[in-house]
């Protein structure tokens, strides 16, 4: 936060005022604001820096309650209910056209377009407005990271976890009445294997996620952001589907829990995201984007 | 076109002299152009500003009629063309394959791909010539949020369901015969249900056209606004299709309707996609575009 | 051509010299270099200006013959080498599994993916050496709309027929000794349904090559254009497969042809895809980018 | 890194300076540091100009171990891991929802999409550390164009052997103890059959690696180059999945026959991707990079 007040004050007056409020907020809990691809572009562009770990922090009020804020929320809400329709209403769609049957591979492949290109929709569509999180675990990872204070993040869960909950209820009116299946193991997977699980594949989300949108040195890579993070998602699914529905996203398993009001190993979906989540920023906040902001020291020879 | 001619000739004073003739426009029921992705780049670089709601007219009648207008709406019929002749083909192959059997998980992925492929295509080859719309409910939802004006709208809308038509008789005569089946709703599901099927997904559709490609601070992400456009009806279409079709565009329902003469519930595809198109132009035009043009108020301290 | 001379003369003395030698070959029948993507972006740069349909010309012997000539010729054939390599594979592979079963919808999703993927990187590779043309159809599209040489031609499609050929003698010997099966008609569908399924597909991708790679105010369009031209192609399989295999691509159907030495209908993969090629460049070329590039008349009022 | 420094402390002699270095460098062993997108660009941008197959070098000791190196091999390691989790999941998967059944083209699709996108993804959040190669043959690849020296080659390939161990040790924990299948060869086909198969398939690979994301020429088309990349090693699988199961990529094949200790045929799936990419290497180095960074000549006649 120092390097970034004396980047700012250097610029201009108008900037200068900013950064006096942004310092004073530094003592009262305030933080840094929710990441979004075109705020992180610009601080690339302003040579801001690295947000370290040190910056976790609570928050203030208006983290959660200004109109910006919720905005942001509604723009959530609003990404995940286009992800959840698409991806839990062609799970849905399959149980129709096989009555019911068993998983299969073309299942798998199904589900895994559906939750890939429209995970990569709903990035899209909420990534200059709230930063296109669409996932709880990511937002967790977001925290952790210090990109996002607690409290926007309790609105941020709140607004994801709604989405969630009301593309079910739509799905369960416009598909005449059919069961909103909730997330479960397959046989032959304890909890603890569906933990791991949802840990690596969350681990290589979030990994994802802080590589092409929240690295300063991304470069062009932003440009295919929303892609790359549907498109794992899709990978993912086609091996965890078989085993625990691979979830990686605890908001996605919430909303056919809630509708369909099955709890069964629903602890599993929120434990792994975010311990697979809380891991890939550390990773990558600490080793990859911590030292290469670092100053390269002088050296007059090598 | 006037405040064209005035970009070119006058271009220091552009910003207020056009902004006046906007505003005198709005009382001779004069329109802005059909929205197209460099149009909007451009008023994004000039610093238009938003285009309000306020700004919904009928237009004069050389929205239907100059040059740039056929040429657009000859744009339109061929993006419309190459669309539907892929997706309903598809549908078709897929009859021709099983003998006419019932709708697969497998047959369900055939028609994502498709409709994604094909549109991602028909919204790229469109977009720079009439703005890549290929939907009536688009071009609606373009109309609501006072990007398009009525009549325009209307030679909009002539041309795609012509475009759908002809690529109908194509396959018609291309596949020896083949009938080209309308949508139609599954069992279980009754109109109503599918009207909201299509509600919701055309809101995801024209959601995503406007974050994408409308919103003035869309940065990088207009490079893959045709791809991410594409890739929601092919999502959707995994959800969907095995419960109402998953058209989310009422010239998708039109061309085959006409040349196998089937009209049962047609309506449900108009009504559905012209809904959901408007709810989602007046949310992102008044939430998230319109106040993030106002000026920022000054403000001595915080 | 003389607007061409008249922006570069105005720039370098190097520059100069170069267009003069232009000149001088414009009188002896040569012609644009072939088209690529960079050279396209730099015609846009320099304001150019529109090929006009009349600069179709044979071409100097060195079209064909100096060494970028032969470069190209050698990026074609590897392009090519690899688009037939995963296409035709993937239908070989389909065989093998099947015991050469009949064609299912998984099958064709197969030839989809396949081709939609390898042809978007074959152009890819080939954007910047060659243009990327893969398909003797695109190139017989630039021909029409005056970009490249019939000489230059002649030469690409041999490099494409060559290409074709060797990637399935590859197959024939990496699958041990397995059939590479020639392009066929299904029962029911006549030579000339298949003409006009071939000459309305080849239109789609023809008509995408200039929308996106060709026309100089393309913009953004051009980063996607691989993609695009890939993907029309993987959407136009899964409605054509099922009737005439959807070749759009003469050279495809070379190959297998000549390794199998079966030659029926033949003719169809040639005469439809270089029908629809023409049609789409002649379109293309006099609507949409012919009428853009005049000179704005100057006007006082409206 | 002597380079590097130069740059920062001494800007406007950069071009000479650094071109001396590099000169002498070429003595000492001491080589260019690993491929990576935004350093590719960075050269492209100071015209350093290419490099030659002639600076195939050994490296220096700290090569291998420098922070740098060791940031590069972790995120060679990670990215190995998330690629392998998914595909070799994916391919469990099938095992686990057909009792292990045999491949169907079902089946194929699935491994060709996880692969694909998982690749596309890996490839993307490596390509700024460590140039995102996710691969023994593209590592070999690099290193016959000069593009990186022996010793962090083989700090690569460690990485990347061990990202590929772990990802199989976390998989058969994760699906409660199934195998991982390693890599095979199909009834019919012979090693040398096999061999050919990947090094046809691996030359398409690294020569999208090269002519996307190393050729200095490239453009735009970095932008979409990790896509490509994923895209054709899904092509490939739809093709050759069914025959020796596709590998191009050493290390993915090393893992599961590490995991399930089978080494049937092993050495193929080595020698194969290591002569494609050196094919792929040479040709792009010499005909399409080699010559095209040569001053040219100056002539006063033609």
């Amino acid at each position: 936060m120092v390097a970034l007040k004396n980047t700012i004050y250097n610029n201009s007056h108008l900037t200068k005022s900013s950064a006096t409020i942004q310092e004073r907020k530094g003592y009262i809990l305030s933080l840094p604001a929710p990441l979004s691809f075109s705020q992180i572009q610009q601080q690339l562009n302003s040579k801001v820096g690295k947000m370290p770990i040190s910056s976790i922090a609570i928050g203030t009020p208006a983290d959660a309650s200004s109109p910006d804020a919720l905005k942001a929320a509604l723009a959530e809400f609003i990404s995940m209910l286009i992800f959840v329709f698409a991806g839990e209403g062609a799970g849905m769609a399959f149980g129709k056209l096989t009555d019911g049957g068993a998983a299969t591979p073309a299942g798998l492949i199904s589900a895994s377009i559906a939750h890939a290109f429209a995970l990569f929709v709903a990035v899209s569509v909420g990534a200059n407005i709230s930063g296109g999180h669409v996932n709880p675990a990511v937002t967790f990872g977001a925290f952790v990271g210090g990109h996002i204070s607690l409290l926007r993040s309790v609105l941020y869960w709140i607004a994801q976890c709604l989405g969630s909950v009301v593309a079910c209820l739509l799905l369960k009116f416009a598909t005449g009445g059919l069961e909103t299946s909730a997330f479960a193991l397959s046989s032959g997977v304890g909890e603890w294997n569906a933990v791991v699980f949802e840990i690596v594949m969350t681990f290589g989300l979030v990994y994802t996620v802080y590589a092409t949108a929240v690295d300063p040195k991304k470069g062009d890579l932003g440009i295919i952001a929303p892609l790359a993070i549907g498109f794992i998602v899709g990978a993912n699914i086609l091996a965890g589907g078989a085993f625990d529905g691979a979830s990686m996203n605890p908001a996605v398993s919430f909303g056919p829990a809630v509708v369909s009001w099955t709890w069964n190993s629903h602890w599993v979906y929120w434990l792994g995201p975010f311990v697979g989540a809380a891991i890939a920023a550390l990773v990558y906040e600490v080793i990859f984007i911590g030292s290469s902001t670092h100053e390269p020291l002088p050296t007059t020879d090598y």
